[in-house]
Formats: C-alpha cells, sequence, structure tokens
C-alpha cells in the first residue's frame, strides 16, 4: 500500500474531494493549513506590492523563503491504484500557474482500521 | 524502525496519550485536527438534520464527501513494538462505531534526535 | 527519493527556512502547531509553578504525558542530500536542551509536481 500525500491550493480541496469520491476514493484525510513554499514559487501580489513600495510586503520579501496557504491531503491506497488517484489529483488542482502543488508517495506497510481491528490491503479503497 | 500515524477521535486523545505511556511509549506528536472520511463514514446529526429539512445540513451533505474532525498522532517506534503500539492505540479508540479512525504505519529507515545529534533505532521509544 | 519530517521549536522555523534556503533546500512545507513529547521533554515552568503550589500547574502535570508546542517541516530531497539537509535542521535548531526535537527519514519512491505532471528525482530539489 502507499500512503499519498498532496499539497494542493486551499480553494482546490472541495474539487478535489468530489473528483476522488468520483474516481473511488472516498477515505481522506485533510489537514489544517500548511505553509509550503516550492521551486519559483512567488506570492505575485506581494511582489507587485513590494515594486511599489509597500514597506509591509517589501519586509515579506526580505524575510527569506516565502511560505504561501496551502492545504495537505492524505490518502491510502493499494499499489495498483497509485496512478490513477495520483492523475485524479492532478487533473483537480492543476491551473498550470506556479503553486499548483505537488503530490508525495510514501511507502505505507501495513495499515489497521480500530473500529474493527482488521488490516491489510482489503480494508483500504 | 516504522513510522505509525493513528487518526482518531478528538475525545480519545487524552485516554489514548495516557495508554501509549503506560505501554511505554512516552514520544509521541499530535497535530491539531484534520478533517477525515473513513468509507461509511457519516455524520449522523447531520444526516437527522437535513431529514428534518435543515437547510445548512442539507447543503453539506450535498457536497460530496463530508469530512469529520480528528487528530493525527504520530510515533516512531522500533520495528519489534510496531504490534504493541497498534494495538494499544486500537484499545484505546475503539468504540465500536464508524469513525473510531484508522493506523497507518509508514517505514521509517532513520531518526535524528537534535540536541545530540544521535540517531538509529537506540534514540526511539 | 525521502522525505524529511522535523519536528521543531515553534521559534526556531525562521532560521530553520532561512537555513535551508542557504543550503539549496527552497521547497519546504510547515504545518501549524503540533503537539510533541519527547523522551525527558518537560515543561519546566510547569513543573516549577506545580512545585510552587500551583493547582492549574498541578493538574496539568498529573494528566500524563505532556505535550509542548512545535511545528512541523516537511522536505523531500534525492537520497545524496538526506545527510545534508538532517545537518542543515540539526545546526538550525540545536540548543542543546531538552526540547529540540527530532527528525523523521521517510521513504518516498515517487513525486509528482502537479503543475507539470513531472516525476522523479529532477523534480526534488
Amino acid at each position: 500500500m502507499k500512503e499519498i500525500m498532496a499539497i494542493v491550493r486551499i480553494n482546490r480541496m472541495n474539487e478535489t474531494k468530489k473528483a476522488l469520491m468520483n474516481a473511488g476514493f472516498s477515505s481522506v484525510t485533510a489537514t489544517g493549513r500548511v505553509l509550503g513554499r516550492g521551486k519559483g514559487l512567488v506570492d505575485h501580489k506581494v511582489l507587485k506590492a513590494a515594486d511599489e513600495g509597500n514597506e509591509y510586503a517589501a519586509a515579506l520579501l526580505g524575510e527569506g523563503p516565502r511560505l504561501m496557504s496551502k492545504r495537505m491531503l492524505l490518502l491510502t491506497v493499494n499499489d495498483k491504484d497509485v496512478e490513477k488517484a495520483v492523475e485524479t489529483i492532478m487533473d483537480a488542482n492543476r491551473t498550470g500557474k506556479a503553486g499548483d502543488g505537488k503530490i508525495f508517495v510514501v511507502d505505507t506497510p501495513e495499515v489497521y482500521r480500530i473500529r474493527t481491528g482488521e488490516s491489510g490491503p482489503s480494508i483500504v479503497q
């Protein structure tokens, strides 16, 4: 099994959940806001404001790496479904602009359902 | 070593921490609220309210997958202690009702203690 | 590839981000507050207050494992850069006092950039 961690735009979460649901992935965990920074990720509003002389924006830029609010989504799937889940998340989140996010796939040798004590691939969506 | 990620009910966290402590697992990280949705997980209060004509509840239902507030607990253990840790978390969280949560076990090849720079199984509980 | 999860003091985050940036790791995700408890981790202020008869502090101590506010930092790197990233985080966070935090290294077989659909080591910093 694999744990899929996706860091996506906050305003794409509802769309992403619906798309995953429709693709048969109904078991999803979403975290609160996380602050992410990808390569080349720049908050253009802040850049523009700094260019126009806004001191607060300039101070933000001076702080080193800028982090942007994102949301993290966790999803465990069977190995055969990794590609489908990744494509579903990519389709629901691709705008083509910097800041679309990333998806990480992590090895998950075991999963347990607390209510019943069951484990293994059969309890994974 | 293994990282154990458990998604559990918010109101079981104190009990879970105590149970882990008593079982010898004192090093635990708990995240803020996460929003989870397992298979078949339904917020019955919302369903009931929607049945009774509450529009807000109906709107929630209409939104596709419903997410419920949970807490995530992270715990790194040596391979030989995975079973014990999983059982401790299951015992502290099983109510037998939908929404009891899930436990994920993730491969963790290395762990470091920042204070001393030590690494390896000996620094893991 | 490896996912590096570091649990560090909240007030070291800015320093840590700058240090990672300077070391060439610009793609970082920081979560909101997490509550952590390492071996031997004790909130000395609470202990002292309890010793001096503060009932609230004593109640906190009586609650079993005490959790302290931390921040979690996520970073995906290529295998050859794990050591460098770990050392950068350790240098930026070591005070030598209990509570400096821990670093976990997790296997990450695949990573995707949503904007372009690219995957693999080349998109990792």
